[in-house]
């Protein structure tokens, strides 16, 4: 059993916290919000990765060939509102991820609440997501999801 | 103040425990052993390096422009004796890191108490360092430095 402040400090070195947007032309406000948690490991350690998987009892685990790698990875906005962020909130990142962290925190609880099919929050969680992880890649620059945000709203 | 399981967490996904050597002529051995720890964030997380340093009383600061990380290091044989080595025998990592550990700590043990000057102490230590950290690169091959120790025995 791993103990809870272990959790935060190998999340602080290899967790991610990534907030990522897809077009789904059928939604009304057009984009479809994604937040994720995931921690990539090595291929020798899959067993801590699923004593992670263990400790917040949620999420799946995948390998990546291209990396050889597995990721642990929780998609559910209901395990990320009730099992992710309530531990970080307890147990807190002490690095430059805890930022990400609160932005991360914010966008799970407005998308918990089904803010995000409200054109006005999903502007501003669209700002909020793309001021996060500053190296990651994105498949959309901001702009173009908000010019598309504003062409439905029209 | 950071938690020390929190300190074992980050180190089982960033830090290093490393055994390296070099040639020394002017040793009877002919071989220097250098253990070290460390542990590299990005420049954004220097302050949290500084809390780490701030834990463990010891090491070093230093900054690589080459990938634009810090990385603290501690080197001295006392500090990873006295300081490094008890904390994760406390509070064990609990990936294949922790295999690492042992091999690391064991060598430790050796060259704190000298064995490292002893040629059959450091042919055992050399077989032990290289079986660590697969994935390291290593400035000489094993039997390289087995040869040399050879000739310095003759």
């Amino acid at each position: 059993m791993l103990h809870p402040w272990y959790v935060t400090g190998l999340v602080e070195g290899e967790g991610s916290f990534v907030v990522s947007f897809n077009k789904r032309p059928k939604l009304r406000v057009g984009i479809e919000t994604r937040p994720s948690f995931s921690l990539s490991l090595s291929e020798r350690d899959l067993d801590l990765l699923k004593a992670m998987q263990n400790f917040f009892q949620c999420g799946a685990i995948r390998y990546s060939r291209s990396d050889r790698t597995y990721k642990y990875e929780v998609r559910s906005v209901a395990d990320l509102a009730r099992r992710i962020v309530p531990h970080f909130e307890k147990y807190p990142l002490a690095g430059a991820k805890g930022e990400d962290f609160r932005k991360f925190a914010e966008i799970v609880r407005w998308v918990h609440a089904n803010h995000h099919l409200n054109p006005d929050y999903l502007r501003k969680i669209i700002e909020l997501a793309y001021s996060m992880n500053p190296s990651g890649q994105r498949r959309y620059a901001k702009d173009d999801l908000l010019r598309l945000l504003g062409e439905m709203k029209g």
